[in-house]
């Protein structure tokens, strides 16, 4: 018999198929074709993006030249834009307003053809330091409320270039997923004086059903009401409402089990597209200290379609147990944990 | 300068790329690559489907035989099933139910080859006659709170099989993405004592820059915050909360607009993939009289990819005034509007 599971943050059920679930071989995973032509986040095309807004660059290397490993610019063709202006206007029943907001790239390797997980921890942790960064200069705009971390990988995922990134979008309001995962929060708090997902990583631990790999500081698992199949949650244990103040030492740790766990996920499926969402409380917005941030990563392996997009509920025919004794038991093989530049002194901080 | 725009329903946000808007030959449409082996779907295959809950068909004509020309089948792999018990059960901090609810697929036509929209329109009469047929049988089990009937047309779109069908899941619970509809119209009601669709409708009717065609009775519009490219909504002009009181006056004006609109789509862009979803009052509850319900065909040009999925919000890159006036001005071509079937005594309600 299916299952109907809710998740603990927002009403949304999903649909469990618990009987003959989906193992990795029922999955084609689509191969992108490599693409031709000059790659304009490639090291030497540093003129084809605009200029670079930070950089983690060798020491005496130049703005807008080689010499970085991490390099975050705004993006070619912005979705929105600094430049607009605030304020809501109304068009008869209608709102809309000016498409405020900021539009960046963060590049996450110079080598065209590594994939992120491919790189060791050090360069992933230098990728969420330059995430931190970006998240702590954006909220200085008070006309942001909500700054948006992610990545696609993978056509099928939505990437549009190859070279390994990711993106961050500002936006001048909430996201609607956001405030519903926020008023979740808030019920629970008011209810229990506890937090939800510190429960859920309680249970989680105590289970161990459906924990993918773990740290001192992390935990990752394939959440109970997973919408797509092998999805995978990542979230510090301790709670922490706002990505922007994780602490040095929880960034090695972040590092760690998110490779890991996209290492898992590759190994076991052969490069799934997905799409990874980092969900952390609003900025410039009061009592959000309820929230708990978490990286959501969200393999496309099936296609939402006329029940997804008419309910906001999920079919998933892969139960996260499955799928997470499948990514549990994978072998992953390790790279040396020494890239070059990690040893050097480097200007981090631009 | 990109716009927002708001969703006159729901907290839902879109980017509308309102400068260089892409237009029909800006997107790749995707063609579906011909299946082979045996269609489960098609007349004389009837065996190959589980037993017939209606089928419209020729008088003496046998049941589970050829000689229908719409036909309803339980899903064969369902994602719900009838047999299930009602009742949420806890785990920890976890909820869940029994998979409940009711998986059928609608036949929409005889001929394998068939489009829907190639039908004409006494057949997509036909079609409504079922859909509204099984949603009055379906509500009539308390258990069900809401009758999702939706279309998924072409593979990106999530169609598995090509013999065209639509759907049916009914749910033991109401939809996150209606209720959010629901409160919205109430809401509006609430401050205004009028419906909030009905004064979009008048809007539109005024403005006519985003109406693309109607009848009496129907409207077809891009909705002012589209999520999709081409994304048009279908209503009925005077305020009706449930699509099951459709009255047989309207039937034939629905069909009208609805294959119109579908017919200027595939004129416009060669057959797009797309999701059809009806969204209608919830059933067996009470205090849904403010609700209007609709029909929204979501064309899938555009990838859903990380920003989407993490925020609820959309980045459209055709602005609903540029997809409307070139559906508006696209030509189509008529199809002879009788087909055999029509004027024999047939046996429509089984």
């Amino acid at each position: 018999m299916p299952e109907w599971r809710k998740d603990p943050l927002v009403e949304r059920w999903v649909v469990i198929a618990t009987e003959r679930g989906k193992r990795p071989c029922d999955f084609k995973v689509p191969v992108d074709e490599k693409k031709e032509g000059r790659c304009p986040l490639c090291p030497g095309n540093e003129k084809e993006t605009p200029p670079e807004i930070i950089a983690f660059r060798e020491q005496g290397t130049r703005r807008d030249t080689p010499g970085w490993w991490v390099r975050v610019v705004p993006n070619k063709f912005p979705a929105v834009r600094v430049e607009a202006k605030e304020g809501v206007r109304r068009h008869g029943v209608y709102e809309l307003m000016d498409g405020l907001g900021a539009h960046e790239v963060v590049v996450e390797a110079p080598d065209h053809d590594a994939y992120l997980v491919t790189q060791n921890n050090r360069q992933f942790e230098e990728v969420i330091w330059a995430w931190r960064q970006r998240h702590l200069d954006l909220r200085r705009d008070s006309r942001l409320k909500y700054i948006h971390i992610f990545k696609n990988f993978g056509q099928t995922a939505g990437a549009s270039l190859e070279h390994t990134h990711s993106q961050i979008i500002a936006t001048p309001m909430i996201p609607v997923d956001v405030r519903e995962e926020l008023q979740g929060m808030r019920r629970y708090t008011q209810a229990t004086g506890r937090c939800i997902l510190c429960d859920v990583l309680d249970q989680e631990m105590a289970e161990r059903q459906r924990v993918v790999t773990q740290t001192d500081k992390f935990l990752s698992f394939a959440p109970f009401a997973s919408r797509f199949p092998f999805e995978t949650w990542i979230v510090p244990r301790e709670h922490q409402h706002d990505f922007g103040e994780i602490r040095p030492d929880q960034v090695p740790d972040m590092a760690r089990v998110l490779r890991d766990t996209l290492l898992r996920l590759r190994e076991s499926l052969g490069g799934p597209p997905y799409n990874l969402v980092l969900h952390t409380a609003p900025v410039n917005e009061t009592d959000t200290m309820h929230y708990h941030w978490h990286v959501e990563i969200l393999p496309r392996l099936t296609i939402m379609a006329g029940f997804e997009l008419g309910t906001g509920f999920y079919i998933n025919p892969t139960p996260p147990e499955l799928a997470a004794s499948t990514l549990r038991e994978q072998e992953v093989f390790c790279l040396p944990p020494v890239m070059e530049h990690a040893q050097r002194e480097v200007t981090r901080y631009v």
